[in-house]
């Protein structure tokens, strides 16, 4: 049976070593968030995750959800461990402190989401569609809807759902049939079916608040006239408890691949009551501002697969005796050697710890733009966090799931035959991974959302903001004693990176498509020359520690033997990527439908 | 629902124009095997895989196979399924004449197996497997036993198995447990528990002859002390029918990520009755013998699922609107545009187009020389086909399943959260598939087979008779009117590869570990040249034919696309590995277990 152990020392290198949140906390006014107070946050979180929630993720993934009459029923234990979740105050830690929030800033939130995630990633889904619920509300709600919402979502109490996809239409929400027709008394009459919809319906909280995009009767066609309905299962009555059953329904529940204990409900509205947030026909874009945060959380979901896979991979790996080592027997005594001294187990290893470590800095860094972008007092440093987010939010979503999967497909093959059976929980991990990739917007859709409007609609310039994060670090880390030859390989990246954008441009005035040959390869690429950044900079903190003599010499090696294998194993694809975006898109679009 | 239908337009051009199998089949003197007749089989093959086996395929999955006291169940349908097989010949295409097999060449039954397999891939385990059981008995039992087993294996009365797996070890048979003990009257009795028993126990047939491996008591130690004992499940009566039950039991299934109709079964056996095949201690050497084989179909699984996986992509992609073209609408009339007009769709289409077409060409090029090696009249022939297959074997079985997860990952990719329900099958595909880089020797395991066993150690001589004919290829196809700068490439890539074996060697006569790390990527690397070939080949065809007026210009315009594709877009992750491989064991092997 898998255990999954918060890797706190890893976590607490790239917080305090790498980025030094605390600095940040301090510099933006939050003297409250002391690093003995983030300290014991990890210490509380890890126990949960690996006591409370790790446990039913194997049970969860095989019991699954059960639905009779358009009730549903969370796997065994579930609804336990959510209570405690919303008692411990888990659920409320980043939430509004003026409803009954604790205020802390969204990069802690991140991290014990990593945590809560990596341990059971369908649990982690109920909290985290209500965030989502919540911050669309708080942004866009009146105020006699964020008194009657927020003072239920933001402790957990109620849990929320963003309802968007219909049988005919999930990318292009354009197409949206489901229909609002507005009341005399300034509600509305939702009708409609979606579907895909994550915790729709379950036995967790006492009410669920269903955020769902309709058509009001003269609204535009197309993207232009959405709008954004609150549509409680139960109406809030007169004390702002929970009333009346509103008139919508699970139809049934999606049969998936993997996150099976999280509900994936078909839901029918018929006639439902709802209220309009905000103005009409923006609710496309209210759903967008929502979009990047969430789109965060599941680029980390590559990650959170990826570590609780790798510890799995790892233990076994140093456990199961099979054939002798090539140089010779490593452990004579036993009756084979442990497989992990076999070279190519440990590249499977190491490629898992490099991309999970590469993608947790990557993941970190965004938590901390997440607070400037929230919490600096100057407005240049705002913006510009606010333009780096933006930037890499599609490269964190798209890199982060595909590589994640690579790494837990890698911890099923360090397995073996045991990985394929259940026993071991790798294959599970992989079926759950398996959807990142395409929820959130596929990632196709955020490669298009990279090189066609974060790029190229802004000519470069958010890309700037990033890139120019990268020259400094060069400039400053040029001619490094131990790392020099891979700072002066960074830089040639970067540059040629920016080169490259400017090439696609060049080619995209003629003809848009090349934006979508592009956009794929242009993303991995990417994300592998941010990934090298994020490297450098863990290297040059870990050299840092060596030089001053640490007490913690295996630690800080393998970080610099990890980034060498990076470098030297991982880093050669970029330029694969780069020869597949340069053939353009001819080789795409030449062959007709007629031929596939 | 999917369907399956045979790729025959595309499988007759392999056959026919890409390799001339007639012309073989002529030479070898198999002047029954007519084209008529290769057609009718082709025909009748596609019939029964589409339509009586293809619609059991999700209903196996989702039912799955039952025990109930040691008695195994298959799916609905199976057990009649699997009547119609053997009424209709297909088990016993490629059977030995004198035990009422029809003696038809091997390539033809590979070819009639793809269907099989693509069109439901756990039924076709079950006779996979007794073809294994069959061919060891073939080869190295003696007549009594041919005369006992053959007659009921080969028409597929009774099905075998391959028992080498036990709890502790898998890659490394020397550890094995199981015991015999020889009897006064020459039997032997078998104790021991066995793992991972494909198809150990089901209700298709009427007995199960299971191939074991076990040690005798003086057996020495290590893989050289092991032999080989056919344990039927019901002793043979005196007339060969089935007699006393023997005493041996299933004690359980194991859950699978998929493959889930193909019972996968810990076998018991109890001082069960068994005959020993061939020489004591010689029975790794038998079972290895059979390996190869086994290995051409498990990398044919690569490709079975990504045919069935790109039928139902590219029907979806054909036929779901979503966006509109990023050049103006194509179908303006429609809401909006089939999502095959979106460039990155497309490249997922063409990737899994490009590693299908070609894998069916290895696939193909390999069953040419099966054919050669066994029926070529010229010893030189048989020889050289020899040695081609024992290279190229590695190379499907690994590049073929890990292309063929890529193929049906991209798959359900296409279908964004339609792919990831049960519905489309999709899904199943990805976790059928996942098994094929696992069994039959990790594709960890292919690697070091293939540079170590295959190339290093016959000092390239193998790999020379493969890269002669891509040589003599290339030679021939030199300023090509059309194709020469492809050739020009492929050319230098096939200079390159022997100079990479060269240096692999230099640096393994100082350690060993630069083989194991230098393996998978030098496999990967050589299944990309290797289809780099196929696909060049596949193209001078298609190219001939549209020079010489042929009224299929889409058909054959569509394999000069793909191949182009290939080149531009797949072939340049070739360096990415050669980089990889090039950058030594240092990087694998400098890190401490403890730094892991």
């Amino acid at each position: 049976m898998p255990d999954y152990n918060a890797p706190l020392r890893d976590m607490r290198f790239v917080i305090n070593e790498v980025f030094d949140f605390n600095a940040g906390y301090q510099a933006f006014g939050l003297e409250d968030v002391s690093p003995d107070l983030v300290s014991a946050v990890l210490d509380e979180a890890a126990k949960f995750a690996g006591g409370v929630l790790a446990p039913l993720n194997r049970t969860g993934d095989e019991e699954g959800c059960h639905i009779e009459d358009g009730v549903v029923t969370t796997p065994k234990g579930f609804k336990e461990a959510y209570q405690q979740y919303v008692d411990n105050g888990w659920g409320s830690m980043t939430g509004p402190v003026e409803y009954g929030g604790q205020g802390l800033p969204a990069s802690l939130g991140l991290i014990v989401g990593e945590m809560v995630a990596s341990a059971n990633y369908s649990f982690s889904m109920y909290p985290g569609l209500s965030h989502g619920c919540l911050a669309a509300i708080r942004a866009h709600g009146n105020d006699e809807q964020k008194d009657l919402y927020l003072n239920k979502l933001t402790p957990g109490t109620w849990t929320g759902t963003m309802c968007l996809t219909e049988p005919h239409c999930g990318t292009d929400l354009g197409l949206v049939k489901t229909r609002a027709l507005p009341q005399a008394d300034g509600s509305y009459k939702v009708t409609g079916t979606k579907i895909f919809i994550s915790c729709g319906e379950h036995d967790m909280a006492e009410n669920i608040v269903h955020l769902v995009l309709a058509k009001l009767p003269d609204a535009p066609a197309g993207t232009k006239g959405i709008s954004m309905f609150i549509v409680p299962k139960f109406l809030p009555d007169a004390n702002g408890e929970v009333g009346e059953r509103n008139s919508l329904k699970c139809g049934s529940l999606e049969h998936k691949m993997g996150i099976k204990a999280s509900a994936t409900c078909v839901m029918n509205f018929d006639d439902a009551t709802g209220f309009l947030v905000g103005e009409a026909n923006k609710g496309l874009n209210y759903m967008f501002t929502m979009m990047n945060h969430a789109r965060l959380g599941t680029g980390m979901q590559g990650m959170c697969h990826g570590e609780a896979s790798y510890q799995t991979a790892l233990e076994y790996a140093k456990d199961r005796l099979q054939m002798r080592a090539l140089n010779g027997a490593a452990e004579p005594d036993k009756p084979a050697d442990p497989i992990i001294v076999h070279p190519d187990v440990r590249r499977m290893l190491l490629t898992m710890k490099a991309f999970n470590e590469g993608n947790r800095a990557l993941t970190y860094y965004t938590a901390q733009l997440l607070d400037k972008a929230h919490y600096s007092k100057d407005e240049a440093e705002r913006a510009d966090a606010e333009e780096q987010l933006a930037f890499l939010t599609p490269i964190c979503k798209a890199f982060m799931t595909e590589t994640g999967l690579e790494v837990t497909n890698l911890g099923m093959q360090v397995l073996g035959g045991h990985g394929y059976i259940r026993e071991w929980g790798q294959e599970q991990q992989v079926r759950d991974c398996r959807i990142a990739p395409i929820y959130e917007g596929t990632n196709g859709i955020q490669a298009l959302d990279l090189l066609g409007r974060k790029v190229l609609m802004t000519q470069g310039k958010m890309m700037r903001a990033f890139t120019k994060q990268v020259h400094k670090f060069c400039q400053a880390n040029e001619g490094h004693a131990q790392l020099g030859e891979y700072v002066n390989q960074l830089s040639a990246l970067n540059v040629q990176w920016g080169e490259q954008v400017q090439k696609i441009g060049m080619k995209a005035m003629q003809n848009r498509d090349e934006i979508g040959a592009a956009s794929m390869d242009f993303l991995m690429y990417s994300g592998y020359v941010t990934q090298a950044f994020l490297w450098l900079k863990m290297a040059a903190s870990a050299q840092a520690e060596l030089d001053a003599g640490t007490s913690e010499k295996d630690f800080y090696q393998a970080k610099l033997a990890t980034q060498a294998f990076y470098f030297k194993r991982l880093l050669p694809r970029a330029q694969a990527h780069l020869s597949a975006l340069e053939s353009g898109a001819d080789n795409l679009m030449d062959i007709a439908v007629s031929q596939f």
